[in-house]
């Protein structure tokens, strides 16, 4: 191959796909003009961006465009390889009309990674008809400051339950023959007050602890074959030119082998935002040398400028071929060199992205992590016969199920394309259970008009019970209040609608409290007024309905917050995953509890929880203990109880967190019903980077907490890691293994 | 020396002294219960503890009764070693009776090392009258978020500032034969949330460049003998037990020789707050090993639990005796190792801690450090025919004059003593000026009552110019609104004052907004809308009286901001000191721009601002280059220009800051003086820690920028330093030289 052949296997074109099925047309961005589509492909080229996710075509046609161009690629080029076509999937593939999936705060909510595999397999299996190879999703960051307007694309705030939804996400995408992409590789959550791409100050010790472990548990359990840089700059490092971390840890320590495509952007960011490249053959260079093997979106400092660096010698053509080499092999991988490959299936009139089955599969999902916070009186679910009033913003918005990265939030801007989707608000949904709502806004999502306040207040004054629903809407770079580039300053509901809220409590009427955002809003005195507290987390296309069932009781509610909520709307940042001194303590003033922490959430029916005897007091450094509770539903309704096991280590060679997550497990149980829940729990768990930044199991007393949340503990095992400190590597064994076995009715 | 003679030179006693003259008596804490004395000087005492700062003494009265406990220590030891005495002098002599200084935020305000010199100089002197010998300030940490309680006592959070006023102070003290103390070593001020004491998240390079300079320069510059741990732990390993930090970086690469000392409880707390020991002996032999020599304030672990463990064979003896040869020498450099010594001079009656130079000295500090940073249409100084309405809570209170370390503000709690101070508030100065001034407080400093809100916009009304005072109040532990432990979750002015400001502003009379405070709190709207702002940050026992002449015109400002002042009062932390993501940009919707930027201050007259040529173009990366400007009074008063020099580093191996200050003149200037203002830059102060995390000049273009603030630069000189990378080590020369030469009236 030439130069230029190699170099343009290592890029990709950001097209969209046309709709009357002709070649997909290359898309004009403001960061690099694409060239002319002929002299684009008469080298070859590595990558097809985003023809699905870019404008809305109907699949079927999107498909067909995407076939004709792939024989293009084929038929122009010199040795005939097809394009490696991506597409964004974090809630379902990004495509118009097709189904939209539960957020991936609602993945962590409902603590069910068998759930969230089984929904990445359909979504991948769908992106795989379409003729898309590979999906950037899932998003493993590790969320670290709810201001963060991605936030709403992480699966929570602790890295076990990342990482084993995050891994069952990729073996379901992977399972369909479609390569998943971890990203943000590594840091991107924790920037300076949570704006986007803000610089990250940490420590060595914490992006191993905290931000690492989750892409060590989707590649090792789920197979991931691709990792996207994150656009972080760490300790004034930008990831994008850190080769000690996309080589010498990614690579050389895990043993990573498939390929490493860069954030959009991200390699012309080193030189335009870092300022650590002096031009794009710098920027180029240090990408390359770091290890990104695919520039994404488009040919830009991997086109004409990684040509002249290679060409005047400052960078080594090996560092092509070295990159080459994993894209054609992930092609080879995927069929793309076979002899009579073709882009699409025969049946490709059959290609439809929504159905039955596909919205079936998102209302299970949603069902499973709305999460009740607070129910007095047992107000909830609604009796049937109160007059219900309706109030707040976010009830009549269908946009305020999905979150950021679906077709219709993250495209936008072709409202005479319609939504494409069926997608009932939480008005609609409710109003088919309850037929006398009443409804009133009271305001919108964002603005200062508090005109229609009292009106709302007015409809809640009149009502036995009033349905108050705020939140966020979706949206990119400043289009929405919660989505990329979207941070907030401060944990305030946006716009008027604390106001709302204020308003609405004062009339008295009980007020069930419904919350759907992308990230934790802070409940401080509203957690004390209201009666009723729900939340969701962009729910997804079948949102609204799961809502009206959890609220009206058709479903027992069985959602886990997969973050914290706090109580006061500053403070930040502050997770529960932290030393002592994170929490409160007496030297300072503030407290930073939550009102809500992480784990929790209610049900309709109760549970008992019994410890069983631990297998041993004594818990060698390299062995396994085994320890569990029986758990009966001890009320009238069907429901889940969410076993969830944490670590309490109290004394250590470093500072370490005063409980973590370390194993879980969902447990549906009919009234009277009991199981038995019992983990097997290699010491590898309990492991942490030392003193001397290497992973450890270090010996001495530790507590195994069972808990209903991380901050509810319901029964807890001493127990004593005995022997020397054992170095522990990357064959540790990640997972405390759950077993529950039902007892019948006791 | 046996064992339990060594260890208790290593120890401390919290003492007061005695008002009657009797010997100091153990100070009772919750943290440890003193024995009884001869218990506690049987075998020596290496430390006495505050005997001044702990309860309100004449002092006199109190020399007198340190040196009496003197003698006894003497006497009853078997080597008759007095010991050494240490106290609180951050704003001044932390006793009763003592002027109290400007805060370390109105030093950095000034912009005048000199005067900062001048002033410890004279609170050294007084300390060494009154029998001290060692005095625990100055604080060095770097300010990283102004929601921490402690940024009052901080210099600011530029470290080039920090570091060279820190140095002034540090010469002052060590000049008067007093040890100086450098606090907290290191990256206290970067906790989570601003919380006191919460885990620290920073990478080695921060450190090395942000956190680590003042303190090298604190060292090099002035010839510290003691360091004070931090209570911080960062990435995981608490400082108090890091031998890499305070015994690898400090001792071994520094070449540090004198004392380092535990701040206050900090040992025990390894076992209590950090969780990495397991009980008081590993506690102390942690500490030991890593380095601290003496535990303050009071024998805990260095007491019987340290014994224990040297005689368990857990510690070595050497450990013990390495830190006993440091406190010897410490000990015979300050002559209580001499035949004859005696605590006190023979002329104790005459001792005065406050008196009129000290006074003088800190009027003429606190006139340099009141920023102005808002002046439209010329309102002020304040025309004498206007009538002038004065409001706010901290308009009446004199305490609003004093930072947390201040005797009054620290120790509190003894009313029936007094303030043993004058100290008149803005209220009592501007009445003396302003001899119709009507004042309505209209709220407190905190709490909820908005009660008075309304008679003070209406005094406001009535007048035609109201000047309204808001801010904190300093405090311990939750006691006050700024301070030790007194954080803050976000920036709005505490209680309810931001309503007072806007009820105020809704007059329609132009207001002049005066705070003092020890935080700068957010100004958004009301930057926007107040005639004129005036900032002072705790500016000391005549601060009233600066205020009050820079109101008037007396007095022409000349402060200059030490921090920035925010506009939103979330999205922390947000300092100036950020590579280019941190501050504003396209990829996140929250804009931290400042209010009022790093080094902003106003003055009532204008100066021009000239560039002179440079001495050339290439700056050898050994070499150094002189820019300069003329800077000419073109006003019709006199007033001082602070010239500032920011070096701006476009494209480095790491991110850089946009700017960072490298060099800084005050320059007083007549109506029609001007005067060349040079600094002679050695390539050293472009060094920073490169990616091998070394620190290194590199070769490559960067800007000179001269600015009137960190944002308003006046003008720039392009220069390419030249040559290879070249490794910078602990002998670099750190300060760019200064020189101003008046060139009198043009």
């Amino acid at each position: 191959m030439t130069l230029e052949e190699k170099v343009a296997q290592l890029v990709g074109v950001w097209v969209g796909a046309d709709a009357s099925g002709g070649g997909v047309a290359p898309h004009q961005t403001d960061m690099a003009a694409g060239p002319d589509w002929d002299t684009v492909i008469g080298s070859g080229l590595g990558q097809l961006t985003r023809p699905f996710g870019t404008a809305p075509v109907d699949p079927v046609a999107g498909a067909r465009s995407l076939a004709t161009s792939q024989a293009q690629i084929v038929a122009t080029s010199r040795f005939g390889i097809p394009a490696q076509v991506h597409e964004e999937c974090l809630t379902g593939f990004a495509a118009w009309r097709a189904t939209v999936y539960p957020a991936p705060l609602s993945w962590g909510a409902s603590f069910d990674p068998e759930l969230v595999e089984e929904m990445a397999g359909r979504i991948g299996r769908s992106m795989r008809a379409a003729g898309v190879h590979q999906g950037l999703a899932p998003v493993l960051d590790v969320t670290r400051d709810y201001r963060w307007g991605r936030t709403e694309e992480t699966i929570g705030e602790d890295p076990y339950l990342v990482g084993t939804i995050g891994a069952a996400y990729v073996r379901g995408m992977e399972g369909a023959g479609v390569v998943a992409t971890l990203k943000h590789f590594a840091g991107y959550a924790a920037s300076r007050g949570g704006r986007n791409l803000a610089p990250v100050e940490m420590g060595r010790r914490e992006l191993a602890d905290v931000v690492l472990p989750p892409f060590e548990m989707a590649l090792r359990l789920g197979g991931a074959r691709s990792v996207m840089n994150s656009y972080a700059e760490i300790d004034g490092v930008p990831v994008a030119a850190d080769e000690d971390l996309l080589t010498g840890l990614l690579r050389d320590e895990w043993g990573f082998t498939g390929t490493l495509v860069s954030d959009y952007f991200a390699i012309r960011f080193l030189e335009r935002l870092h300022g650590v490249a002096a031009g794009a053959s710098d920027a180029a260079g240090l990408a390359l040398r770091a290890g990104i093997d695919v520039e994404l979106p488009t040919a830009d400092t991997f086109g004409a400028p990684l040509i002249d660096a290679v060409k005047d010698g400052s960078v080594d053509e090996a560092l092509v071929d070295r990159a080459l080499r994993r894209v054609l092999a992930q092609k080879a991988e995927l069929g793309l060199l076979d002899e009579g490959w073709q882009s699409l299936p025969d049946d490709v009139e059959s290609l439809r992205l929504d159905d039955e089955p596909g919205q079936d599969l998102a209302l299970r999902l949603a069902r499973q992590s709305i999460v009740l916070l607070r129910n007095t009186g047992g107000i909830l679910p609604l009796a049937a016969h109160r007059r219900v009033s309706l109030v707040g913003p976010v009830a009549d918005d269908p946009m305020a199920m999905l979150g950021c990265y679906s077709f219709p939030a993250h495209v936008g801007g072709h409202p005479e394309h319609g939504l494409g989707l069926d997608l009932p608000s939480l008005r609609e949904a409710l109003g088919r259970i309850v037929p006398d709502l009443t409804y009133v806004p009271g305001c919108g999502i964002t603005g200062d008009d508090t005109s229609g306040i009292a009106a709302a207040a007015a409809a809640a004054a009149e009502s036995d019970v009033c349905v108050l629903a705020v939140g966020d809407r979706a949206g990119l770079f400043g289009r929405g209040t919660s989505g990329e580039g979207c941070d907030a300053t401060d944990l305030r509901l946006p716009g008027v609608q604390s106001e709302l809220v204020r308003a609405v409590l004062a009339t008295g009427t009980p007020v069930i409290l419904v919350l759907l955002a992308g990230r934790p809003y802070a409940l401080g005195a509203e957690a004390d007024a209201a009666a009723a507290i729900v939340y969701g987390f962009f729910p997804g296309q079948r949102g609204g309905q799961a809502l009206a069932e959890v609220l009206t009781g058709a479903v027992n509610p069985s959602g886990r917050l997969p973050v914290s909520v706090p109580r006061d709307a500053g403070g930040l940042p502050a997770t529960y995953l932290s030393p002592s001194l994170g929490h409160r303590s007496e030297v300072s003033s503030v407290d930073p509890t939550a009102a809500f922490p992480f784990g929790h959430g209610l049900s309709y029916t109760t549970f008992e929880w019994e410890l069983l005897d631990a297998d041993a007091a004594d818990w060698p450094v390299d062995g396994e203990v085994t320890v569990g509770v029986t758990v009966r539903n001890t009320g009238s309704r069907p429901g889940a109880e969410v076993v969830q096991l944490y670590l309490h280590d109290p004394v250590a060679q470093t500072t370490r967190p005063v409980v973590r997550l370390i194993g879980y497990a969902r447990v549906p149980l009919k009234p009277g019903e009991s199981a038995r829940v019992t983990f097997e729990v290699p010491a590898d768990v309990t492991s942490f980077t030392g003193l001397r930044g290497t992973r450890i199991v270090e010996p001495g007393d530790v507590e195994l907490r069972f808990g209903r949340s991380s901050a509810d503990v319901r029964a807890a095992v001493p127990l004593r890691l005995t022997g020397a400190e054992r170095a522990v590597g990357q064959d540790r064994k990640l997972l405390a293994t759950a077993g529950v076995t039902p007892e019948g009715a006791g």
